[in-house]
């Protein structure tokens, strides 16, 4: 039964969270250089200008956290405030965090450095437990998602620098240390959440009505339109048109597929607005580590293709498969549009990388596959040393991969388990996907007209 | 009662108006020389480049405006057709408004000089009339809300000169000249338009249903992610780096602050989507007029959660006070996310001008408070003359938001009482928040379904 | 009768045309110089840094490709999935289809080089079956609709390349090769897929209900706000902010108009949101192909008066009578949008060509009017040789116009009569304007709530 008190307490220890935020704020961040004045003595500026060139990257990457996430779980027909809402109330949570988290990790002087790279950091933090909330949509309070997202990007940042500082992957989009590891993360919670047998058929507000789907499409296509910049921000050199190029064809070579593909496995052969609106995207999740390589055009197409093929497969198959034998739900389909063209990313970089030669990457070698030149003097951590050959990069590429899969799915269990066993309140099957639990809604008006 | 020639001959006269801009537009407005080619004995280009180097932020602001305005108002049920097209509308008119009348105070030999600063400076200026729609929203007639804006623009306009080249305040955000200009003319024009005692009590459309409530996240969220561009698109230096930053983290804290504070004050702990639509923007205002300051991370946070906190507890407590108390209606609570986070960041303006020293602001002291500095040659206007010490600008400050309430509410008041007793329509009672008085409305199809 | 055949074999014929395009990708394009690393040997890099510089507009475009027109067309009651829906398949289509027409037209060496220049090409063609799209609105198969716009964009690509390079107009922002190609070809698809005089009265389902014109709305805001990034794209030099300027003001204007006419015209002079969403945008179009011109800001002002008041106008009287007339159903008015104001256009054009002189145009009347100029030793294909005059170039002007639309009309005549007598399948009358034809649609859970 619900008590307002949990409630209370809940949101209280959101505020707490917040004002820990400022005192750390406080404590620890600092303005970089770049954003300083410069001395009067000394008019070298510019530098800002040169530092916010990425600024309107980080401006569709903000589009795709707070409108396209936000947007694409409108799709369940009474559960868009949440959707939307704690789509916000999260990722304004996770920037914060984020910054202070990766900040750690990387402070000098006992201080972090404030600059736009931390709020693009920041931005990319929040696809994974955004992604994470996808799996469990609509089966957990407000309270236990920003727990639970609390929890996981202090996991992913330490994760990420594990496998892009230690073991020196490359992973230009994330879709190892975000994708792979958000829907990983996601599942395994949801699998400690999960119903017990006798409630495990859908809940009866788990579906779509037209407007939900039309409006989860300006979600799908947000996400669409500036997914090449997602891959591309983080890239170096010339390798930021290539991701652009790259992760453009590969979605646009899995939204033919998943359309087509779609139709011939539906009933009656119509298409299905589930495919629409996830397996389009599965190309820029499956081309996301490698999107700086050397592709070439048919390279990223055939990478567009091969998502699309299986994310559709997964919505149509694996899907309800995991729901009836594992009471695995997956509400938003993300091991379908995160979690397999992922894993798919993470087995083509292991291709590409084997397949990298000093000669075809020149001058940016270094940039993209560090621990692969040996010839710069700087002492470094990075796990088994420098001057790896291209068969030894493949592998770390594998390594990396399933050590992501590892930590996410044991700090799922982990977190999982304290969300349902702690003094969490669990939401009971009929509260479930459904908005009217936590927000005031509108029903009589609605209804009256 | 309804008369079709009332409506025509306003359509007429704003034909007319649109009529008398292309005339002036063709009297006064020449192209910058930077939209002009380079003479073909003086192959100097390349200003143009860097002339532009702001459209994308100008783009993100053209979306504030028009997606994002127009949509957070499409929260009334039976008002979207008017919340969205009424936006387009009032500001196609505006930003042609703007561009003769800013151009006028600025004009060079007799002509105006028309280049990409213009729009955006045009883009700005409509928000102002936007800021004011919202408070009146659904209680007047297009042709009132147009007339509205002309009159609005033009005080504007003086009082930002005023504002800004007079009296040589920071505004960097325009909390001060925009936001609480705006939401101060729109709240007395309101009062001036208040109902009769026995008609006090909200009107029978004045709601939102769940559909109209969704479409209003598109706008809130469009305004989240773009805050950043708004903010720092006037800014020089390095504080465009700081404006992006502060804004982004004064919003963050403000969403986070405003979900709690609306469960926390809310009917049974439920959160309100009017306070998710509206209280986690104040953000993006209270650190408007000092976004390109030195705040720090910690001071950007500690505004958000102030503005936050205030605007929530303003839509909970006061707006319902105003309402019954001086019947002064205020549709979209204007007075809660523009006018009271509009007043912090004047107030904290004055706090911060307070602390500057040369040695902080280094060479951007002359940008930023220009007034503070007395080593160059150039004769000026400005009120008190230049080398005021920092306690003066804070003293500054304060004139600055108090003469732009006086003006703006004396404005409104006016402009309001023109409204209300010219021969304007005034809408009756049950002719406000509902489209069908001034839109083809497709009733009939849409109940048959 | 429908046979579910019939739509297996359309979309494996889709399928196979996206293995066609992977093995062409496969054998003909490679990555620009732009986007490959510099040579060790060689470290002059930072190409790619200015090749990106347009990589804003691009994603404003992208917008305008998938949210613009995808929302624009969702006004239809029933047919959301598939005006959403369709806009991505085609889209996503037509992207790799043009990379690699537009290529072959290009070749170096016998490949085709991929850049940013390729896809923000490629999304400009996009835009083509778009817009003939919207003519057919509802009326055609999304088998019909794709193999529609393969035709086209082969079609549009060969007049484009006499457009521009052997005639040798000046067409900027494409209303002539864009937006009246793409008109004329699909309402000549239109006129030969025109229904039977007993059926010709308005599909039962062709109208708008409250949420589907709201839904409309986020498509024409989005066209509107991005325009200046389309038109000013390709624009060199200072002609991209001219671009940007005239679009500006030209769509306000217009749409301060559309406004206007639209309550003087409609019944009871109420505004008609046919008319807001689509007559506001005609601004766009009419100034397209002169936005890089010394037009002046009154010039622009007055073609986007002349725009929307025709565009109305079109809407109000032309669009019926050729539906009771000539049988000709066009859903979205694309003649009124698209046709009429790229006419304008063209007619402007001349009339502006006519105008030029050295003086005025200095150091960029190369890039504007290369055949106008005659002093560059290079050989050329362009039609009539180089040193034009003034006059002579306006004649061009019109040539190109009048070229485009036989081509698309007469392609669109031959593509149309293809759809209608091949082996396609054809919706029948009451299987129009709604989604459950090709959609998957909840129309049980939506109707039990």
């Amino acid at each position: 039964m619900h008590t307002p008190a949990s409630k209370v307490s809940g949101y209280v220890v959101l505020m707490i969270v917040q004002i820990v935020f400022l005192v750390l704020f406080w404590l620890f961040v600092r303005y970089d250089k770049s954003a300083l004045p410069a001395r009067l003595d000394n008019e070298d500026a510019g530098s800002a200008e040169e530092h916010v060139s990425k600024y309107p990257q980080f401006q569709d990457i903000q589009v795709m956290i707070f409108i396209g996430f936000g947007f694409l779980m409108t799709f369940l027909r009474k559960y868009g405030y949440s959707a939307t809402g704690y789509t916000l109330f999260m990722a304004a949570l996770v920037v914060q965090w984020s910054v202070l988290m990766k900040g750690f990790l990387h402070m000098e002087g006992g201080k972090i450095s404030l600059s736009l790279e931390s709020i693009i950091d920041a931005d990319i933090a929040a696809a994974v437990p955004l992604i994470s909330m996808g799996a469990l949509l609509g089966r957990t309070t407000p309270i236990q998602l920003l727990c639970m997202s609390i929890v996981e990007v202090a996991l992913f940042a330490a994760n990420e620098y594990l496998a892009l500082n230690i073991l020196s992957i490359c992973d230009c989009g994330g879709s190892i240390t975000v994708h792979a590891f958000g829907a990983y993360f996601g599942l395994a919670v949801a699998m400690m959440l999960r119903p017990s047998s006798d409630q495990n058929e859908a809940g009866k507000h788990e579906g779509a009505n037209y407007t939900s789907d039309i409006f989860a499409m300006i979600g799908t296509t947000f996400l669409w339109v500036y997914w090449p910049s997602f891959n591309s921000v983080l890239a170096a050199g010339t390798g930021g048109e290539r991701a652009i190029l790259n992760t453009f064809l590969s979605l646009a070579a899995a939204t033919v597929t998943s359309f087509v593909v779609s139709a011939l496995v539906s009933h009656e052969n119509k298409l299905d607005m589930v495919h629409v609106q996830n397996s389009t995207l599965a190309g820029g999740v499956a081309v996301g580590t490698v999107c700086n390589l050397l592709l070439g055009a048919h390279g990223a197409v055939l990478i567009g293709i091969i998502a699309g093929t299986i994310s559709v497969l997964g919505y149509r198959y694996l899907t309800p498969w995991l729901t009836n034998n594992l009471r695995l739900h997956d509400t938003c389909g993300v091991h379908n549009l995160h979690g397999m063209p992922a894993l798919i990313s993470a087995i083509a970089s292991a291709i590409y990388a084997s397949l990298v030669t000093v000669d075809s990457y020149q001058s940016e070698l270094q940039d993209i596959f560090p621990a692969m030149v040996d010839n710069n003097g700087t002492t470094t951590k990075i796990m088994g040393g420098l001057g790896r050959n291209a068969s030894s990069q493949a592998g770390y590429q594998l390594f990396g991969i399933a050590l992501t899969l590892i930590i996410a799915t044991g700090g799922g269990i982990l977190t999982g388990a304290a969300l349902k066993y702690a003094s969490f309140r669990n939401l009971k099957k009929d509260e479930q996907h459904q908005d009217e639990q936590y927000w005031e809604v509108p029903a009589l008006e609605s209804k009256e007209e």
